[in-house]
């Protein structure tokens, strides 16, 4: 761990994403998304389940306006009531309380995230206006005391911060700094970033290392990674204080969680128990990925967080090794990570069923954000490696090419039949869904999508480290002058890049990195390099933990090109992941492709693929959209004309000739129900 | 349907089980599992779950002491109590009320069943003197009016027959009847038999087609069967009568169910609704096999028994309908049946996983009962070919080779740690239990073994069916002489079978079935068969349906013998069944074989099978028990040294041969808890 070696992301105001890939799906998140999430948050979806998380805002802020009616008056004018719509009448839900799940007031704040994010790349003038109100109308209903969680607000604050483990407090604050910062810090509006803090210095206040303070932690964190982020954006150091404290005591003996149910746990789904929140054993105890896996991320980004800013190596260690376990052991090759649905949770070490598979879209996205922190400890390569591997495909699967549906679970393995018939995989769904009771994936979804580019860089200095690879415009600051570094990117349809330096010359490092796709493994020796630089002397450049840094004066009109190549690769699971032995797995670049009935016929089983007969590409338009598609040689085998009965006497089977058409797993259930699967026999 | 055709089972007293291997079975019953199951059910067993069994008999029978006692008397002097022991002090439960499962007393009814025949076959006083005493304190607890249930003695009469979707009258109703009977055609003794009658005819007095009659049917069938022997031991139409009305109203509209429950049913498991039941159509328009397993073949054991009896040619179809679908979609290999735990159903067709199958022992049991009744009303070697698979695989299977613990489940692959720690496995046990607090399978498996004599022959009047080989000494009447047949038999080990007949020189036929696993499946040509017969002229004989018929005058001192070829086979499924794609089985006679971690070491998983290399049998010793092994060529997939993550390039599999040493399946899980397969990876 070398402090001076961390990097860090760029403000989202100094990159704009103008990648062809990337740019329109920020687009779909702007122009679909929030405007469709913001109807939801306000239950204006017909036919969709109730959202009622801006109407409990509304609601606990008519209580704040009747108790200042009265006389029981907020201090701080800059936090009165500024007005707020007449409630619409609920035939349903006539009373003024609270409905929808504890953690409902978080579905606001995700969107205000994304909104500010998407702001950065478009000042969207409506929904900037749109977002000022909602702001209003969420302030509106913080308490005098600073509190704010419309669930004990609407049901009785004596309750406050009593059930850690289950009712999600810490994790709305959480999401409210999120959200908070990265609206202050798109638009210099500080309402919403007051109120965070406001609420903070409460919980702070509440919670503590000091005698008399509350010893708990968040039952499903991300307090703990936002509380890092408010002391970044206020410099006050008691929200890293309290972040630390939240991390340092988890998990300790005796379990606070115990003392918080005198009356006893009920044992979380699968007997995980504490393991379900991963307070079973301290945190730098921890070794394996285990319980809720969106959960298990978050809390690990913010370690990574705390052992970065404090210097903490045993704290840095843990989380490398249970990066290590769950990218080695736990990790679907889409990026997807919880290989069981009971708990949403990780399945022991190399349990990865790929048609059970939970592998949810919000447990990839935070897979993305503890890689990007342990890329900000260290530059290496297998880091980032994970990171574009989610993106690509676990977390773009989360979501239609129309943007306007989305999958909690994104299983590698789909029979339409037995997710319709058999209960152990009704979690799983041949369709999109239009949106969630529990809707946490789609704004999850549209924050990290409008939040691209701090994913795709961070910067020391001197250095500018490019993780993934998208067209942007990136302004840095070198030496106290401005560079302007413009970047194009043929992914994930070809491997060209091309990096031009604008403004003054100006030395320094621009480090790139080697993605593990366009390596070849070679038996006993190292990797060797797939890509092809241009552009730049041998002599500029050092290749380190994959990455490449070249460093020198970089002169506009000097452009440097890099292309990886972008071979088909037939893939192969470690053998002791049960569920894909004799199966292979195609990619691409930093894609992974199915096959999907629609191209391939139903009873995908039946087919083969022909490992040494090689593989072509050929451009494919997949529901409008044009995509690399691969075509490989394989056999269908045939349903023989068997008299009655199941069993019978082995005979060669009937195969016939087959052309395969293999698709990016990112498009795939965008053509109605229909089978799909990522692992396909592999013929001898 | 023809009525002439029909044929019955011989009265368990003129048949003797000599067999090797299935009177040691029997033997491990009658020592080991009835004594056993005794002292469970009078809640005897240390760290067993207390079956309470007994204990709701005795308090009920005490409460009825109390009312003769309180002058509120019986009039029928032969039901009065006759005295039982003091109910145990329990400081656990120390209520004089009922407790257990609302089926608990139908447990008593089972063993006492399997205590019947097994007096058939060894006249153990000590054990017919615990029997008798026993039927006392049963009969002591029956009601003034016939009523026996102690649920609903203990907890309120008023609410008999308010329940039948769940509350298993009617179930405990059948399996009253059936340990009735069997204990009265072994014993001669009608004590319960009378009780039985009496219970019946309460019923026959609630429900029927009458007007102002009840016209529910039981949830958990088996009532129609047992209503069907009851018929038949007695004479007595009405109890047909009642079988029959239970078995056409079942799954009619407007549903007895919704009308017994209008305060609105709770789904059942997987979404089943009255599927579960078997009740969501009229039976004779059922075509497919749904919901729970055993409810199931119970059901169609009973409609298969009325159809007999009335010559219903409608209920026949639907017998014939549902046992193809059930037996051509729906069955392991093993004869296992119910796919599903949810439910401990039937899944959809084809889905048959082997690493979460339910397969349940009492529904592999239940397929036995339906099969021998298919065989009266035709005899056709495909219902007896089940008959012996479930027999000798999934039923075996569900006891321990000392016949001390039981399976429930028979999964087909077990991989232990998946057991622990994934609660999608949880109801598969790598090891046999001891007990059950739902402890329907061992008495289950206690009686069927008792009885084997009824499922190995049944008879018209001048043929001898001979479905199971099992050495067996058959008194049978011919013309009005009795005559004796020997039957010697290999089996499993050997296929060799003698059979001679003794006394008076009669002209008769025996049928004897030829399996299936004996002839050679040939390509658009007919079965072959694969056997020899000696001793017997070639016009003497003739094959139909699967059957060898042979008539003649059967001379003392002319045996007659058979050959069945034993060869190993290697088996393969229905492409359509997914799991087993690219897997093949190996059997041998009618045992199916597995490959157990204790054999061929972990992670069975890397191994393959070399179909083309040949195999060979090998004596072999599993925990104390002689067997056939075979031996097959094969490999085991190294583990590559692999760096670091789960997925690399394709290379070719590290392969070291290997032999494969292949047990039976029915003695797998006697050496501690281990890994099992039947299916094996086919290497190409």
């Amino acid at each position: 761990m070398d402090r001076k070696n961390f990097s860090r992301p760029l403000s989202l105001r100094s990159v704009q994403i103008t990648d062809d890939f990337w740019k329109k799906e920020m687009e779909l998140v702007r122009t679909q998304m929030l405007p469709y999430q913001w109807d939801a948050l306000n239950d204006q979806v017909e036919g969709a389940v109730p959202s009622y998380c801006m109407r409990n805002f509304k609601i606990a802020g008519k209580k704040n306006l009747e108790r200042r009616e009265r006389g029981e008056t907020f201090r701080e004018p800059s936090y009165t009531f500024r007005g707020f719509e007449a409630l619409p009448q609920d035939p349903r839900h006539p009373e003024d309380k609270f409905y929808g799940f504890v953690f409902q007031d978080s579905d606001f704040y995700k969107w205000i995230e994304a909104v500010g994010y998407s702001l950065t790349q478009h000042r969207d003038q409506e929904l900037e206006k749109t977002a000022d109100h909602a702001i209003d109308m969420v302030c509106a209903a913080q308490q005098e005391d600073g509190y704010l969680d419309t669930y004990y607000i609407l049901n009785g604050k004596d309750k406050i911060f009593t059930n850690l483990k289950d009712h999600h407090e810490l994790y709305c604050l959480g999401h409210l700094i999120e959200g908070a910062v990265a609206y202050y810090q798109a638009t210099g509006k500080d309402k919403l970033l007051k109120a965070a803090m406001r609420y903070a210095d409460y919980t702070a206040e509440h919670f503590g290392p000091e005698e008399g303070k509350c010893k708990g932690y968040p039952g499903h964190e991300i307090a703990e990674m936002a509380l890092v982020r408010l002391f970044e954006a206020t410099g006050e150091e008691k929200y890293l204080n309290l972040g630390k404290f939240f991390v340092d005591e988890r998990g300790r003996r005796p379990y606070y969680f115990d003392k918080e149910h005198p009356e006893g746990v009920k044992d979380q789904p699968g007997g995980l128990r504490y393991a379900y929140n991963q307070a079973h054993i301290p945190v730098r105890e921890q070794e394996e990925a285990v319980g809720h896996a969106v959960r298990a991320v978050y809390l690990y980004s913010g370690m990574t967080d705390i052992a970065r800013l404090t210097q903490d190596e045993s704290l840095y260690k843990a989380c490398e090794k249970l990066w290590d376990n769950m990218v080695d052991r736990k990790m679907y090759i889409t990026g997807g990570i919880g290989g069981t649905q009971i708990g949403e949770a990780f399945s022991f070490n190399y349990d990865l069923p790929n048609d059970t598979a939970y592998a949810e879209t919000c447990a990839a996205i935070g897979l993305v954000f503890f890689a990007r922190r342990m890329l900000e400890m260290k530059p290496d390569s297998r880091y980032g490696d994970v990171m574009e591997r989610a993106l690509y495909n676990c977390i773009l699967s989360g979501m239609a090419l129309d943007g306007k549906s989305f999958f909690y679970v994104n299983p590698l393995e789909v029979n339409p039949e037995a997710c319709h018939k058999d209960e152990r995989k009704a979690h799983v769904k041949p369709v999109r869904q239009k949106w969630f009771g529990c809707s946490c994936c789609p704004p999850n979804l549209a924050r990290l999508l409008s939040s691209l580019s701090a994913y795709a860089f961070t910067e020391t200095e001197d250095t500018l480290f490019v993780h993934l690879y998208m067209g942007s415009i990136v302004k840095k600051q070198v030496n106290g002058k401005e560079v302007t570094i413009s970047i194009s990117s043929g992914l994930p349809h070809s491997g060209k890049v091309a990096i031009e330096v604008r403004g003054e010359s100006v030395p320094f490092t621009i480090a790139l990195r080697i993605p593990d796709w366009c390596r070849e493994e070679a038996e006993g020796e190292k990797a060797q390099t797939g890509f092809t630089l241009k552009g730049v002397q041998d002599g500029a450049c050092v290749m380190r933990d994959g990455y490449l840094y070249v460093t020198k004066s970089w002169n506009p009109g000097e452009p440097m090109t890099l292309e990886f190549a972008m071979d088909v690769k037939i893939l192969q699971a470690d053998p002791r992941v049960r569920e894909d032995i004799g199966r292979v797995a195609v990619a691409r670049g930093p894609v992974v492709y199915c096959l999907e009935e629609a191209d391939n016929g139903a009873d995908l089983h039946l087919l083969t693929v022909d490992c040494s007969a090689g593989t072509r590409t050929e451009v494919y338009t997949v529901a409008g959209e044009p995509v690399t598609s691969v075509v490989a040689d394989g056999f269908r085998q045939k349903l023989p004309s068997f008299g009655k009965g199941l069993y019978h006497s082995l005979k060669a089977a009937v195969k016939e000739p087959v052309k395969l058409r293999f698709i990016p797993y990112y498009v795939w259930a965008n053509r109605g129900e229909n089978e799909m699967t990522v692992w396909v026999r592999q013929e001898k």
